[in-house]
């Protein structure tokens, strides 16, 4: 059988650099190099699949062990990343072939491909391919996103240590809104990623805690949004509680399924762009509930490493000043 | 002498809470412990000044010396904060009497006010007042601010912590971006506090390091903002090193004095409300260098835990893209 000879891997780094992503890649290296009987060299992509193309393949037979143990505490993406979609294989054949073939030429049995649910697509394509082919294939996805939204993973790496941030930030945040309540900020406001999966939206309830009141507010892409509803609740939160903590999702949209942040403009994947949601939320808490918007600007950019050594994006809301 | 006699002390909290608000608190307590003779009782205000005006103290007497050195690392402010501006002695004299009022009824014969320049300030006049009034006070500020703008001190109480933090985020975000500008993001801009004060942006010299070339362009406060080499340099270094990471102070002004960023709103003190200045920076690097805003939206305010640890406003810009 094909498979059983022993044949050499090439591993790829794929979208955006989770804190994680590095120690994917380690393990896939360090295990690779415990099965020397099936797997001969690894080669790693410069700066993704872009290095199958353009044959920029990282020798990674000349890292020391420690230097691959070293990749568990590396930041960023040790091997270059790329963010380049290849499309279908009826639009862009050529694209798989090459990358087969430059597959061929190193004696490549293996393709592990680290990345989210696109990447995941492409290794399945590539192994389709590498059967019709003739030079099949075993292709492996790794699987990376922040999203945890990829099927068949409970945890996917890379949400972890989001969630653990998010839930750290709002708490630390909270802290900090709790202390200035009185006399201003009041609403607090913190947008998070995730189109469609509102896992890292609900990290927020870690810092909610076990508590029957908090006042934190999470709105989540999964659940239609509901105007009335999420304004009845910010008011209670901030007359019983003194201030309110909102944790909303980028993803969040009506009940037709239009984004509240929905600026019209699509990214290079066709994907909606949306800009930001929590300025949207702003306003409305503003315009509805009669709080004013003070001391930075209504939607700031601007870093507050004291008021959030989180340093999100924040929005600060107050009433109108009340003497005491 | 009046001042030999034994009285108690007043602290307060104003203003933004930074890391370090209570480590100053901290020693406030303990050195006026160390001074039994001269200090009695220390009372913190409730929510800051507030706590003044409305005779909410928090007698820190009752608090163990393992508490007190606690306030070294509480987050947020332990006795609440306020953004409480008392303005001038000929518009609200009544406000400043009843501080002193409150402050007889007490036996205060010490004020420590923890603050930024307002606070110094407010401080001052009721130091004034308290003379003309026959119950003279020793006022004391407690110098506070993430800007290091105040003067007569070198270094801020709040201003460290920022400047690592802001040093080491840009760092993060770099090696982020090194690793991805092959094929995505090339532009990185970080809008940092600071209207009139160009400290925290420089901080970002810190991450720049000492190379004679590096990817790192800083918009000072202090510096007329000059478009066409501003934009020179940026595409300078994308040329050159593959990518460009630029610290711009929300302060940053044309030669005429009109900040880039200036909404034409005021806020609550009276200050300039200003709008982020990145997106500002993020179109003219766009319109004028052709790069192209992809991936997410322009102006994101999504949080991004994979790409930036630090979680700071980002933009992301991209040439179109290039087939490899």
């Amino acid at each position: 059988m094909a498979r059983t000879i022993k044949k050499n891997a090439f591993y790829a780094q794929s979208g955006g650099v989770t804190s994680v992503i590095n120690a994917s890649a380690c393990g896939v290296l360090e295990t690779a190099r415990k099965h020397k009987s099936k797997i001969g060299k690894v080669y790693a992509g410069l700066n993704g699949i872009i290095g199958a193309l353009t044959e920029n393949l990282i020798d990674t037979s000349k890292m020391t062990a420690k230097e691959i143990a070293a990749l568990r505490y590396t930041p960023a993406g040790a091997f270059g990343s790329c963010r380049y979609k290849l499309t279908t294989l009826d639009v862009n054949r050529a694209e798989y072939e090459r990358i087969i073939e430059v597959f061929k030429a190193h004696d490549i049995g293996y393709f592990f491909y680290n990345g989210g649910g696109d990447s995941q697509d492409t290794a399945y394509k590539v192994s389709l391919l590498s059967q019709e082919m003739g030079y099949p294939l075993t292709c492996v996805g790794v699987p990376k996103t922040i999203d945890n939204d990829l099927p068949f993973t409970d945890c996917c790496p890379g949400f972890g240590s989001v969630a653990k941030y998010v839930a750290v930030s709002l708490k630390e945040a909270e802290l900090d809104v709790a202390s200035m309540a009185k006399s201003s900020t009041k609403v607090f406001i913190m947008e998070v990623m995730g189109r469609h999966a509102g896992w890292i939206a609900a990290a927020a309830g870690l810092a909610a805690g076990r508590a029957k009141k908090t006042p934190y507010v999470i709105l989540f892409p999964e659940i239609a949004f509901d105007q009335a509803k999420f304004l009845k609740r910010v008011d209670e939160c901030v007359k019983q509680l003194g201030y309110c903590i909102i944790c909303v999702s980028e993803g969040v949209h009506d009940e037709n399924g239009k984004f509240l942040a929905d600026t019209g403009l699509k990214d290079a994947f066709g994907h909606s762009q949306l800009g930001g949601v929590a300025p949207v939320i702003a306003s409305m808490v503003k315009e509805n509930l009669g709080y004013n918007i003070t001391g930075l600007s209504p939607i700031t950019y601007s870093v507050r490493p004291d008021i959030l050594r989180p340093k999100l994006m924040w929005i600060k809301l107050m009433r109108s000043a009340k003497q005491p």
